[in-house]
């Protein structure tokens, strides 16, 4: 007999046939209802065990997590809110689970608890339904892109380049720790190191990116990114996936339509493909606002929340605007903020993209032309000859989820900067020779790929939306 | 005027009418004829300039590699093999290229040159081909499997397991070398690093995706896999990108029919929807097929190639019943291979998997359960306690493209087997949970993508189908 998913089951609507399914059991109620998982959907089918003709052994064998194979008869449910179930005809234990060891019970365990244990929080409700919408929202990334002519590029992971200044870098080395050769003048020997260089972990690969998009046009990256930081936040991990996608002949508004058209695009994808789970997470958040003080509830569940930014247009507002508005705002005279607006210039911390975005417009906002001296040297100068071509985007409840820019194109300019900053020519002789035959106006943005997981499924702490979170002393599994 | 690419120009059926396009010149020849590519597509579009009535001064800035803006009329092509042309209404250099100074000219440069021009190289034919077949195999690679109910899990990229034992790891630290902080013992003392604990890059995330598999199902990852092997070879990275399913109860025939599914599955979409480009590299590979010698020549061109995996079946063989064939084979017996075939339990060699694909078999062959002694820890043990439920993929001049097993399921033989290698359970507490609490049969297999992108391009070395290529004594850009 062919072996049917859950999800599958859940779905059909012929009954009375035979079926067969294999999964984990959730939960075993009255000594006969099985609510049996296999991952395809966060909703359980009822398994109806004949009890009073099965062996007791076996019976007290079904336990919580237990890996079992049911064959028996789909028959229209009884039940309130469940389609179909299964009228139990043979039941086997794959895999026993004894309920005395195992660590995750059927009750509520903190999310420090679960962090632990990454290697079985998937087998819970929220975890399996964050870690659904993570894959179908990873998949929407690929889909935009493909259906919108760019081409996926696989920048490097480990990099000899160390100019790319987004943060502080892990090494990666060969040499056994403390016993690095040293070459004539006591200096440690990177020619001895597996690449014959210092190497470190990438912390972006949009340098690379932009050499391939002034030669396909339009390319994006999607693969893991690293930082060094000592940043314990819930909104920082020290491994993360970031996507960068790079145009040619982009300028800041063409790069600006493509970010807010991308994200809807990619939440409409979830909207669309994931209800159950969304519907399951927005009653997880619902129940973990009502813990909080009525001033500190969110106005949208969840799925409002995606739907609002999916039918309104992102908010732009210059850097200079932006400053004005934060001057004169309440917490500003108040001296409410920890860092006080008192001059254009100042660097925007989170208190102040929160501000804007959670209180001033209450909706994604893009801020753009930011001063020179607070952005990253590859960021196109405007005739102003004090700001640059910079966009962040900026959404409630996470800060900033994206950071781009239109590329400073002109090679003179590039080269000012680069010598004004003390980067030298000879480390990026490659990036400079774009610069150099062909160049063109062109444009890209980094969006931290777990920052939209956190958004789309209302979560609260970035560790929870990855797998096997990395952070300061934290390299489990 | 909206902007076109020079696709949508070349599969337009409307003419004459205004149109604009941005693009890198290829060639401009008789003062008249630009090739103009924007990477949309391989084929270039023939901008038709009226020299005449066009300045000498910008008609001499129409040089290779420089990027223009063209408006003009669409209009029917007169010359062979095309089907529209522009005629340039205007024409403004956006960038120039020097042709004294750039390196890719229009001519034949050898596969090495164009290495050490990586940022460069993805400008010419033949390596925006590739890149853009690159592309669409990882998007066939996601569509495959989100379609068949599999979740993509991002398995972590640095590791503190060093037990996975597929290859020489590379070590991630933030000491600075040779300067790491010692313990009161004198021993490096890894809890001042990052993470506490020595940490490495990832080899495989398999153990990772199995504890995911037993949740969720269906999982895969693909992502960056690291090996420090000293391995100067065609076949061979330092860094390179794994596909990794894995399935809760699968078993090794299941996983056999997932691997060959797999595989015709992204062929086929790669064939339907690369056309231009692999037509492109067919004709490439028969050109450089020519300066074979005729017996050492494919019998098959690439689109042959492709068609034949996609339309017969792999080969199923036993590891015995292979070694039955190798050891009664023309080159054992004329003692033509470097490692001779004497006896059961001998770990085959490239030379062995090559006679039995290219010469025996002709076709892509699924070797089955191999010695216990020559493979890993994880995999299941068969009833005759000497081999285990492994298989590899063997296809035509790449060799080994997958590698994968039915997993060992029983806690007790899993913890024998590691016992006996000398693997720490502590090391591995979380993998054997797996099997503690509601294990079942399940496999999966690793595919390296590099050579999935070797074969499908015909590229005949793997540092030519990714974009940086990382390799010992190489980091460049």
């Amino acid at each position: 007999m062919k072996r049917s998913s859950v999800k599958e089951l859940l779905e059909s609507d012929k009954f009375l046939h035979e079926v067969h399914v294999n999964g984990w059991v959730r939960t075993f109620r009255s000594n006969r209802f099985i609510a049996l998982n296999d991952g395809s959907t966060i909703k359980n089918i009822q398994c109806v065990v004949d009890f009073e003709n099965t062996n007791e052994d076996l019976l007290k064998r079904i336990t919580t997590s237990a890996a079992v194979s049911i064959k028996g008869t789909l028959v229209e449910s009884q039940g309130k809110g469940q389609t179909s179930e299964i009228q139990v005809t043979t039941l086997e234990i794959l895999g026993d689970s004894n309920p005395e060891e195992y660590p995750i019970q059927p009750k509520k365990h903190s999310f420090e608890f679960l962090r632990e244990n990454a290697h079985l929080r998937v087998r819970t409700n929220t975890f399996s339904a964050v870690m659904r919408v993570r894959s179908a929202l990873s998949f929407a990334v690929h889909q935009y892109f493909q259906q919108n002519g760019f081409y996926y590029v696989n920048t490097p992971i480990i990099t000899g380049s160390d100019a790319e200044g987004a943060g502080e870098m892990f090494k990666v080395t060969n040499f056994e720790a403390n016993k690095a050769p040293l070459n004539e003048e006591g200096e440690v020997d990177y020619t001895q190191d597996f690449f014959g260089k210092e190497t470190n972990l990438t912390v972006s690969g949009q340098l690379e990116a932009e050499t391939y998009a002034m030669a396909l046009g339009k390319v994006y990256t999607f693969g893991p990114t690293f930082r060094a930081e000592n940043s314990n936040t819930t909104r920082h991990l020290a491994e993360f996936w970031m996507i960068e996608p790079e145009v040619a002949f982009n300028d800041l508004d063409a790069n600006m339509d493509l970010s807010e058209d991308f994200i809807k695009g990619v939440l409409q994808y979830v909207l669309d493909n994931c209800k159950d789970d969304l519907e399951f997470l927005d009653n997880r958040l619902a129940q973990e606002e009502k813990t909080k003080p009525q001033a500190e509830r969110s106005e949208m569940s969840l799925i409002e929340k995606l739907h609002f930014v999916v039918d309104n247009n992102f908010k732009r507002v210059s850097y200079t605007e932006a400053i004005d508005i934060l001057r004169n705002s309440k917490p500003n005279k108040k001296k409410k903020f920890q860092f006080p607006i008192n001059e254009w210039g100042a660097d925007l911390q989170s208190e102040h993209e929160r501000f804007l975005v959670e209180k001033h417009f209450k909706c994604p906002v893009i801020l753009f032309d930011y001063p020179a001296s607070i952005k990253a040297f590859y960021m196109r100068l405007n005739e102003d000859g004090k700001t640059v071509r910079a966009m962040d985007v900026l959404f409630p409840g996470i800060g900033e989820m994206v950071g781009g820019s239109q590329r400073e194109e002109r090679l003179d300019v590039l080269k000012e900067k680069m010598e004004a900053l003390g980067i030298e020519e000879e480390e990026l002789w490659w990036y400079l020779d774009t610069r150099k035959f062909g160049t063109a106006v062109h444009s890209g943005f980094g969006l931290g790929f777990e920052r939209l997981v956190l958004f789309t499924t209302g979560m609260g702490n970035i560790r929870d939306v990855i797998p096997f979170p990395r952070t300061p002393q934290n390299a489990e599994f």
